[in-house]
């Protein structure tokens, strides 16, 4: 199936890998859906420049498809001291648990943006996507003269206007299906309550606003979900809990047995692991964090603040102290090798296809 | 486009009207989605039986083609008293705005559900609908034996599974971008955080659980929304809100001018109205009553005792005081006649077909 994106992209199928970033991400599952024919991505946010750096050369050994980064746009909000002092409080018991010393110190709370841009540019990486704002036009025209095809993030229909202004070349309709973060630019309590759209009431909405390709992302697990993101107006489908539990995918076993024992009522949005909106399968801490959300400090803060607990829950196997992120629709996952995957999808996209025509 | 359900249901098109009790609902507007070979449907929960009866006869007057009858499973909740009087000083200052007289005596919740029901059997409605609950199994064998179809409404796998163990002929699969009361059975706080699944995610998990077939709802207003919700495997699309602004709808005209402004951000899931969570376009008793959620007594007594209040909006057109259900795509919605609707969403479903075939 080609569309006009598929074509922008220089893709053979209209999948492109969701960025999930912080474990899941690896070379060798975004290499694996770019050889399948797809777009494979690397989630990129929490990297270094210099691992993004060889990540985005292990990807070049595995592949010679086109692949694309994903990053954060920054944010620098305001971190309350007594704020972290709070968290800090809140967590302690769970870091007990665990074997961890108390309070650690957190002298950093993410990678240098301007330095990992640099290095996608220098890299000349076929495809830069970001999430959670809009990045200033200049930097979008300097990635654009690179040769470099821009994707943005948005989840109401404003959002992706203010991308396109900018002069992204596509925009990912992110609903609320999604798992992970929210891309939400305004992420506050209020605006949270409008701004958790369905995919299905999303997707048409976005593309009749916007002259760019919109790329659906949310609930899309299978042939069924790909049809109907296309028949939604969407040039591809951005899809990255279908492929969490891939070999090749590197969540930790925690994680992919939460996403193949998922149901349907098995996830949440939490601000618990992170300070952002992201729908995760409920667990232990994002229901006992939950009353102390406003208390919270924002993100990139938290994130950092709850990185210890995260790394010894992973290597302790205890899922009720992890961010498990996945979508809705989690329980149509499988644990089949990522080509496999994006056979699947297509095979039962054309069986959908010729169903549809028949009817 | 025919499908088993369509097949099923006796009808020569994949759409059914949604039940939008409380105004919307009017045999005239039921009798020209049948009359477009859709199937039509009386929201009636809130009729007594005799106007119930009086409805029928209404939409049998104005066509011949099979129509259906949608109720409430009755619940019957603990109304604490000082719940139900916290609830009228909350309401009393909207009262004295619109010139009513204060903490109005409402001796009576709700309708006499199987004083409807009879009514349903004795008239032999072609297709009987209901929401809230599963039925029990006695009621939906003698409707069925009645020869008549039996649908349920489910926000989850579990619900849905639930309605087909109790031997229903079908399930409307209900996503969260779906306009007015979310029919989950069990509608309280924590329970509402994780059964609010996106359509698109919803559907296909419905669809392989269940062996009965499901009807797509919510956020389906076009052909591309149609076609989509055929891809998922549905068998057909409920649609309510693509319908709320058309001359045959009685919503009043206060409620159809705020659809027509509608964008993707205009709604939230609030219990303000009816004690019950439902889709509509944030208003000012939306918002004002969201922090006093908890103390607000359950449906259906709450829906009973802000009814003056929204029956004298309505009179007033003033829009801040109305329950204004509409669903997350209630922006692509039209003011056309009902058989144009139809027509113009089986014509853009046709043209999808085609894009999809040739792609």
């Amino acid at each position: 199936m080609q569309t006009a994106l598929t074509a922008m992209l220089g893709i053979e199928h209209p999948i492109i890998l969701a960025p999930m970033a912080g474990g899941p991400s690896t070379p060798a599952l975004a290499a694996a859906v770019s050889t399948a024919g797809g777009l494979g991505m690397l989630g990129a946010a929490y990297l270094s420049p210099e691992a993004l750096r060889r990540e985005i050369a292990e990807v070049r050994r595995l592949t010679d498809r086109p692949f694309g980064v994903n990053l954060f746009v920054p944010e620098a909000p305001d971190v309350a001291p007594e704020a972290v002092a709070r968290a800090q409080a809140l967590l302690d018991p769970y870091r007990a648990e665990l074997g961890l010393p108390p309070s650690p110190t957190v002298t950093r709370y993410g990678e240098a943006f301007d330095e990992q841009l640099a290095v996608v540019l220098e890299e000349r990486v076929p495809v830069f996507s970001f999430t959670f704002g809009a990045l200033p036009a200049g930097q979008i025209r300097a990635l654009r003269d690179a040769g470099i095809r821009v994707v943005g993030t948005a989840t109401t229909v404003a959002e992706g206007r203010a991308l396109a202004e900018a002069g992204v070349d596509a925009v990912v309709a992110q609903g609320s299906e999604a798992g992970g973060h929210r891309g939400t630019f305004d992420a506050d309590e209020a605006h949270m309550l409008r701004a958790l759209v369905g995919t299905l009431a999303l997707v048409p909405q976005m593309v009749d606003a916007l002259r760019v390709p919109v790329i659906a992302a949310g609930g899309i697990m299978d042939g069924r979900g790909l049809v109907a993101a296309l028949a939604l107006g969407a040039g591809a489908a951005q899809m990255g809990t279908a492929f969490l539990a891939c070999p090749e995918c590197g969540a930790n076993a925690a994680h992919k047995a939460a996403v193949l024992a998922a149901t349907d009522e098995s996830t949440v949005i939490t601000r618990a692991f992170s300070g952002r909106p992201a729908r995760g399968i409920a667990n232990r801490l994002s229901e006992e964090l939950r009353p102390h959300a406003a208390e919270l400090p924002p993100f990139p803060a938290l994130n950092a603040l709850t990185r210890d607990i995260r790394q010894a829950a992973a290597r302790q196997g205890r899922a009720e102290y992890l961010s498990l992120w996945a979508g809705q629709a989690a329980a149509l996952a499988t644990s089949r090798p990522a080509a496999e995957v994006v056979r699947d999808v297509l095979g039962q996209a054309e069986r959908v296809r010729r169903g549809l025509a028949e009817m």
